[in-house]
């Protein structure tokens, strides 16, 4: 094998420890996973696989910036060019139950995010808590800019809190992430789209 | 010790052994209890531990019940002979609030039910998931009863639909508990309070 190839073959790897490592934490936990098992079910040795990472910390980092393009490409790419403001506030909100609906299809154990948050909200500061709070400040800064534009424009009544609506939509989505994973309550879609038609004053 | 003295003991011990069994849970998860960590903790042996309860899924069940008394001893009781209805509805949410707050008071890791939600809700049916479904299920009936009698008594707008309410209040205590957990944001009981005024339409 070249060189090239060879680094081609190494990241190829990488990848596929990637995401045999986000399925099994979705179900088990990111302190869940561990590396005996994720190289039995990938056919390598313990040693081979934590080469390609050094520390079961940086797969555990790696797991969940991969969770956070899987979520992005799933919830807000196909809809980035909607226009700015409620418009594409409204297409993320109907992409964002669509991917819990079927994020079964995506994690076997539900959404890595909401796991890893209860997972590591509770526990001391640290590199894995630390990744899991920015990505999510980061998601919530993409809701709260496009309802500042909402009422910029007049879309949602003025005097709207945008930090207000952001904080009261991802407490909706908890909700309906559990009543899907827990509950498997067909109708929980449905509620959160008549939740969103109040909250967005629609 | 008579017969007497030593099951009083016994009970005693097996109290502790649940108590501290929660307070880890709440940190590491219902998965992450060890029989060797909590023995260590309390000063006895792996087996002398085990003796009380026969296999760690008793455990792991004691301290899902252990947590709900816990729960219902903060949120419910304390207001149970208040008006039923909205009074109580509003009581019971003001509780709910003040029991987020000083959860770590109680468990070091933060609510242990939304923990084992969450570490539950992506894995196989088994009595650990079944008991966490049931006892959230109750929880959520309390809420809907008094829901019902708001919307009888005219507390609540004609039309509402109590599932509906009860739903969202759900989402909205879960995004209360992320938000003091991952973000410790010192405004998120105030947000509560205001989404709580437009849910509960006052």
């Amino acid at each position: 094998m070249s060189p090239r190839n060879s680094a081609v073959e190494a990241r190829r790897t990488r990848d596929r420890i990637i995401e045999r490592s986000v399925a099994v934490a979705s179900v088990e936990g990111l302190e869940g996973l561990t590396i005996g098992r994720l190289a039995a079910d990938l056919g390598m040795s313990k040693s081979g696989l934590l080469g390609h990472f050094g520390t079961k910390e940086v797969l555990q980092l790696a797991s969940l910036e991969r969770a956070s393009v899987i979520f992005l490409a799933s919830v807000w790419e196909p809809v980035a060019d909607a226009r700015p403001g409620l418009t594409r506030l409204r297409a993320v909100c109907e992409r964002w139950i669509g991917y819990l609906e079927r994020e079964r299809e995506t994690f076997p154990g539900g959404c890595l995010f909401t796991t890893a948050v209860v997972e590591f909200d509770g526990r001391a500061d640290g590199p894995v808590r630390d990744t899991v709070e920015r990505l999510f400040r980061i998601w919530r800064r993409r809701l709260v800019v496009d309802l500042r534009l909402a009422v910029r424009a007049g879309e949602l009544p003025a005097g709207t809190d945008p930090r207000q609506i952001a904080f009261e939509l991802i407490g909706l989505y908890m909700g309906l992430n559990h009543a899907i994973q827990l509950e498997r309550d067909p109708q929980a879609p449905e509620r959160t789209r008549r939740a969103l038609d109040r909250l967005l004053a629609v």
